[in-house]
């Protein structure tokens, strides 16, 4: 186990991570870009070892984490692209109007680099969403300097690519502090680098105990600084009567993969389903019983996730009114998860918080409702979810939009026959959501988006065509898209 | 004097705002724009009979609220183009790629509002800032119902324009509940809002201790919720060395004029000038002092700020290392703010926080500095501002990196010779900046971006185009930009 930074040490980091930020921050957009792409291939170059000492740490299987790896690359990469390509930076001018009253004067407006990024590694992602994942390539993209806190159940993972990260910033001469791996075991560490004067914004994903920790400390400060916690979520899928009618079981089916798939440590894993109590949801629930009666348990991340999840489970199950449906018949061992349905009443579910609680893991429960009206009333209940899924013929979409519309309004992404595990990294994505699913649902943490997590905009008034950013200059010259005078555009002024 | 709302009508509020949300939400762009522009029209309706009361209850001369009066009406017209456009909805479509391992679902993404937005209007702005002013604009625009409480300082014109505003909702078949008046002269109002579960965002313009209220109440809630509050600046002014030797009396002229502006009460007055101590400067000070001596003191907009004025000027003036520089020469009587200039030294300055507060009214404190390495080191000791200001000629700027970078972290405008008064209605225009000018840098309350204040993402995926919002499908019936896999287009799919 590495030891944790010193008070002395997180001081430190932040004077070096301030002063490569004002140097970082003049660096052009093909700089920056050519340097997340570096880190992307110092990553690759790490090879097997990284995988092996991964396994190790997380028993996340080599497939995954092979696919997990290319993710991350791919993600620095395509933040890389999008970050040269400068469509975030949402440059705006408006030309001076000399004979107005009063006259107005030239305006340009682009966003600009917080400062210095605390991350936080998620445990469930050790790569793309940790040390060189989504927080850190959009920080960097932004322009910001990047302080890194190893997540401790894959230290020696983080410490790798901190390694690989740091090479790329040498052949790639980024000034020194550009970016700083430090280790914390204690919440004293956290503190100390949230509440830091010069941190200026901190990106986290994990558990929602710590991410409002991180918030709290963040809003407590002389001068609150924005913090991105992406935290819990329960997914809730809502089944509609015509679909089941036609396809409860491939549902069924599909559901019980979505449930186990990287024995359900995924913050979109669906915890929740809602359905009417008849015939075909009693169809789901056997071919699902079926399916997850059949899956085998799965080492899960680490012993304190495994702890987690047996209590969780173990609290939800206990609940009164709470009716075990199936559970693996493979007996699991020390630090498995055992995929498990459990089924309520939807009066049950909407007089218990402990039924709305996230059960992180292989697990979910499965509410009967009398009908739509009630499955409605459920969703209201609900509190917001990066995702939210129903499972609809576009007719049952139509004849119900009050609950079309109550999911919406707890969801970031509202997916339409899928599930929500699988999160695509493209603009389009939105991985974000209402609280507690997140502190900003005006935000997303996947997606070249989520680089304006890290950025605020700055107007320059009057200033003279040689002294402005080259994003703002007449000329145009990194061939950017700007609005001008209300227009898009990529043409010169 | 107006009763303050009970809370039994503050609930009534709320849920009447909430239902309104449910239907405003889905009326489209055009019917948003209509309705703005249709306040804008009633506003204007109300005549002269408005600028009577207002000036009963602001002491506001005609001529400023003629002009203010039209800049409201311009921002409500100006967003409502924006509005329809279309540009802020950050429309994003990814498309399917079923061949993809695994495959890639069709992703579509936009804005959508938060949900009821209550708005606390500015003492300063009677029109602008405050019942139809921009927060209120902004709201309407994203999709979101208003609750506004009316600023206790001219709850009579607040009435008159809410009425307007009923009868543009009324004439453009507005669900009920789209915007309601309340007053509250307790803060008990105010929390009682903020805190309320229905609500969604906050929208506030007024002093440090207002809007900081606000934030923590928003922040300690079960579902923390977005505050944007526009709040105190100084809004520096540095004196660069060649441009004073050229024309420290044009500068003297052009700021006499800034400060006294509108007797000081705007956010970007300019509070804090700093210069190097010269024959320059001393030159400057000296024309500027003639002119503040011969500066008229006005009527201030009400008892409370005069009270304020008074006080706060006095603190500054009486700190020991603080020089009375020039004082109006004409007798202010009751409720009139004395136009007032002071100097002290940068290390009076950067030893004493008194010097760091906001003295809202004509008043300026001009810091003597020894070189402009002292400059630098002021610029970096100032908190967060909306605007800062750099008289200077290129050469000021090319030969002090360092103190152009250090400005530049501390304000959401930066101006080269001109005066931060005078804030523009356009997209280039940003008007926030670090905490305690506002509480998220990321986002601004002047110009059509503000919109973004009032919504979020939402990701589709999935979905057939029939059940797509207008402006996520593929025909591209809006004819709105849109970033189709990766690339701005109206084209259709």
């Amino acid at each position: 186990m590495y030891r944790d930074a010193t008070i002395e040490e997180i001081n430190d980091a932040m004077s070096q991570a301030w002063n490569a930020f004002l140097i970082y921050r003049k660096m052009s957009l093909k700089r920056r870009a050519d340097f997340m792409r570096a880190i992307g291939k110092e990553v690759e170059n790490l090879g097997d070892e990284l995988l092996k000492v991964t396994q190790e740490e997380t028993a996340l299987p080599e497939a995954r984490l092979r696919g997990e790896r290319a993710r991350t690359i791919f993600q620095l990469n395509s933040y890389a692209d999008a970050c040269e390509k400068g469509d975030w930076l949402e440059a705006r001018i408006d030309a001076a109007v000399p004979d107005k009253t009063p006259p107005k004067p030239d305006l340009r407006k682009m966003l600009i680099p917080l400062g210095p990024v605390v991350v936080f590694g998620a445990a469930n992602f050790p790569y793309a969403y940790s040390t060189a994942g989504g927080d850190t390539a959009c920080a960097l993209a932004a322009g910001c300097p990047v302080i890194v806190k190893a997540h401790p159940a894959h230290e020696r993972t983080s410490e790798m690519i901190a390694g690989a990260i740091l090479k790329a910033a040498a052949n790639c001469y980024m000034p020194s502090g550009i970016f700083t791996h430090l280790h914390g075991f204690s919440f004293e560490v956290g503190k100390a680098l949230v509440t830091h004067p010069l941190t200026k914004a901190v990106g986290f994903t994990g558990s929602f105990a710590g991410g409002k920790q991180l918030f709290d400390w963040a809003n407590q400060r002389k001068d609150p600084i924005p913090v991105f916690a992406e935290m819990s979520s329960i997914n809730p899928v809502f089944l509609m009567p015509e679909k089941m009618k036609q396809s409860a079981e491939d549902v069924a089916r599909s559901y019980a993969s979505s449930i186990t798939l990287g024995v359900g440590q995924f913050c979109t894993n669906p915890g929740l389903i809602i359905g009417i109590d008849n015939d075909d949801l009693n169809n789901f629930i056997l071919v699902l019983s079926g399916q997850i009666e059949k899956a085998i348990p799965g080492d899960m991340l680490n012993p304190g996730i495994f702890k987690n999840y047996v209590e969780k489970r173990a609290e939800t199950l206990s609940q009164k009114e709470v009716e075990t449906v199936a559970v693996s018949s493979q007996d699991p061992v020390i630090n498995q998860g055992a995929p498990t349905v459990a089924s309520a009443s939807a009066q049950a579910f909407l007089n218990n918080p402990v039924l709305h609680h996230e059960v992180f893991g292989p697990f979910s429960l499965v509410i009967r409702c009398k009908d739509v009206a009630e499955m409605t009333r459920v969703a209201r209940h609900i509190e917001g979810q990066l995702t939210a899924t129903m499972m609809a013929t576009d007719d049952d979409v139509r004849s119900n939009p009050e609950l079309a519309e109550a999911v919406q309004n707890i969801c970031g992404r509202f997916i339409l026959n899928g599930v929500p595990t699988g999160v695509e990294v493209c603009l389009s994505m939105h991985h974000g959501g209402p609280f507690p699913a997140t502190t900003d649902a005006r935000f997303t943490s996947v997606g070249a988006d989520g680089i304006k997590r890290f950025a605020r905009p700055m107007c320059f008034q009057n200033w003279s065509n040689d002294l402005l950013p080259d994003e703002l200059k007449n000329e145009n010259p990194l061939k950017i898209w700007r609005t001008v005078d209300n227009e898009l555009t990529k043409a010169s002024l």
